[in-house]
């Protein structure tokens, strides 16, 4: 008897490692906001395959057709999530034409639904991809939803993640193979240039007004500066220096007065700018994107 | 044994179909935003009733008072949730007056929770009326909460979804039968007037500003364009044309160059206008509701 | 057997009161806003302590660092709760620095897992505070998480809370008892002057401009008025009269025309003031928050 249970555990076993995404939870990111049915729709879509799964929101306030942002998301959050949960990703400025719809395997083991369009330039970096799989969407696709071209959201992604996660197909069933690569958007990496580090301001902490660089923890302990010693922080739009000044580097906001500024580590673990309290890409103009740098030194 | 189990089946089989709603999953809709405690104190009166239900959200960002647009999201989002789902919709601008409390089932099996003073205009028409029972507040109304007068939403209505989804209360236990009939507000129907059709614009899709109007698949056709082809579009405010341009319908936004013009199908299967990816409402002046009016010809 | 099945009702019993959180339920409430991926990660990793939680939200549109309103919606929300439930807020400007991270459990058997800043003002009060602890963050922060200091409500709040609704730990061990004090933001509380009353107006009803005071059905009733009569309303900023007129105390909105002002007991049985189907605060300028005070009398 204990023999068969240990049989089990190993086909079990075998199971998850072969792709099964056995949490039955599901998490939805879109650039639909909460204003219409469109994100209900998708989640009654699922219910509809399995009433056994578990629904969640990443954000659907991703700007509209911004596609950066969608990869950004992904990126700020699959990594808390238990492996074994399936994302779905629609922002889809080209739904219905050439762009293929795929499911990121992550060697973490989680799994993005989505077209492949850029969403998932950065994931796939961080996180490594294992299997990239085409939707085949003469299978993984509602009934009698063809004559619609227009919401793949509802009618293929969330519909493959609900099968997908509650175990109706395994991920081999989504579809055909693919190499293991995906659409990179391209992006300014930070790297170390003699005494100064360079970086891009990936994003902005929208609700707080702070800068977020997408210099990590690793690159900035190269500069040798310790908590309570300063860093000289440069931002450039367009190459036009549009900020300087001298900032401490902090590990918590109030370690200098409300609405001075100060250089810390966000909840990515990069380097980030704010003003304790007070808004500081408002105060001083600064936005988000390929068009900004910033630089650092001692 | 087996007949016995058969005879079970059997027994539930009628149970679901006089009205029992097994899916233990509740919607919610309001105009109640997002910002205050108001959707949470809902969800957490339903959860009292039971913690085995699953509750989701339709949208809380209907416009304040908006009966027109509470129904408008009803209709497009009802059809892909499973039938025996239940859904409460509280814009109630007459909230403690005569408009009756009112629990529709449809003929598709879902449960509207609902103040019937408009809001299952749409829904009725569409997925047509099985039942609608009167809530009776003597049996359904959360205990202690006679004294407010102003918050039905949370006492009555989340109260009375949340017994019927989870099998507290059969669907006859809401209340009286009333007749087969629901408070309707008026609005233009699509139609054909010789070779040219006739709609209104029931509604913005908010987020891309995309222009929707109630003329559906079926009508169109009878216009006799194919995909590629063109149509001539006139948009008018109170009678006075505000817009009017031939346009191709496409099936694709990107069939079009960036910020170009197009007819296309949107996921309700209805005739709608939009710039690929830009904003044809904003750009155009278009509002939605009554006062505007489409006409489409070849 | 029997015997044997009341002993276990009685341990369970044992282990609800002295402090499981049975109801597998976490609340959240945050000012992250919706736009990014905070709330999304912190129940990942709920998730991730156990797939059996339910996860809810009270709020996160909580203005940033505003500690009043966050401690006012929790006042508004709480009670409609089963006891058992598990909150989680995070307003919090002095994240990393001397602030304790507590969890309180009411009178009422919930617990609200937040930093002790002035969140649990109102609700310590009105509840009634059962216990607090201290979290001890040796043991309850998600591991590998130390190098960040900006997110608590992801590596301490929500890890601590999942594993208490979860039952991973128990009450106790939470951390070490603290004395039943909680810190606690002044505020003027309604009172009665001979024959008027005064009070604040703690928050505005954001979503229809109502305006909400603090003084409760019980204060009210000793001005001895009764629906269909008038109140004299005076409303003050920072002691300077901005508002004063007479207006009927009526039960239902629809009891007067519409954009007639009224008086009424709002969802948490307090005197609040409203146009019909209008926005009182906007028309008439009205803030809320500690400079905000008004007066009423026959």
């Amino acid at each position: 008897m204990k023999n068969r249970f240990n049989a089990l555990i190993i086909v079990l076993g075998i199971l998850v490692n072969t792709g099964w995404a056995q949490q039955k939870i599901v998490v939805f990111q879109s650039d639909f906001g909460l204003k219409d049915g469109a994100v209900s729709a998708m989640k009654g879509v699922a219910m509809g395959v399995s009433t056994e799964l578990k629904l969640f929101d990443l954000t659907h306030e991703i700007p509209a057709y911004n596609i950066w942002e969608a990869a950004y998301r992904l990126e700020q959050t699959v990594a808390y999530w238990p492996a074994g949960t399936v994302f779905v990703s629609v922002v889809d400025p080209g739904v219905g034409t050439e762009r293929k719809s795929v499911v990121l395997k992550t060697k973490s083991g989680h799994f993005i639904v989505t077209p492949d369009n850029g969403t998932l330039t950065l994931l796939a970096e961080s996180a490594g991809i294992a299997e990239v799989r085409e939707i085949n969407e003469a299978v993984n696709r509602r009934k009698n939803s063809g004559k619609s071209y227009t919401f793949h959201g509802r009618d293929v992604y969330a519909y493959t993640a609900a099968r997908l996660a509650a175990g109706v197909i395994s991920f081999p069933q989504v579809g055909p193979l693919l190499p293991k690569q995906v659409v990179s958007l391209p992006y300014q990496k930070a790297s170390r240039e003699g005494q100064s580090l360079k970086g891009t301001i990936p994003i902005l902490d929208v609700q707080y007004g702070n800068v977020w660089t997408n210099i990590p923890v690793d690159l900035f302990q190269q500069l040798g500066v310790t908590a309570g010693q300063s860093v000289r922080v440069r931002i450039f739009h367009r190459n036009q220096k549009v900020y300087e000044d001298t900032l401490p580097y902090v590990e918590t906001f109030g370690s200098v007065a409300e609405d001075k500024p100060l250089v810390y580590l966000n909840s990515l673990l990069q380097v980030a700018f704010a003003l304790n309290q007070g808004n500081f890409a408002e105060t001083h103009h600064i936005g988000s994107g390929g068009e900004w740098s910033v630089e650092l030194s001692r």
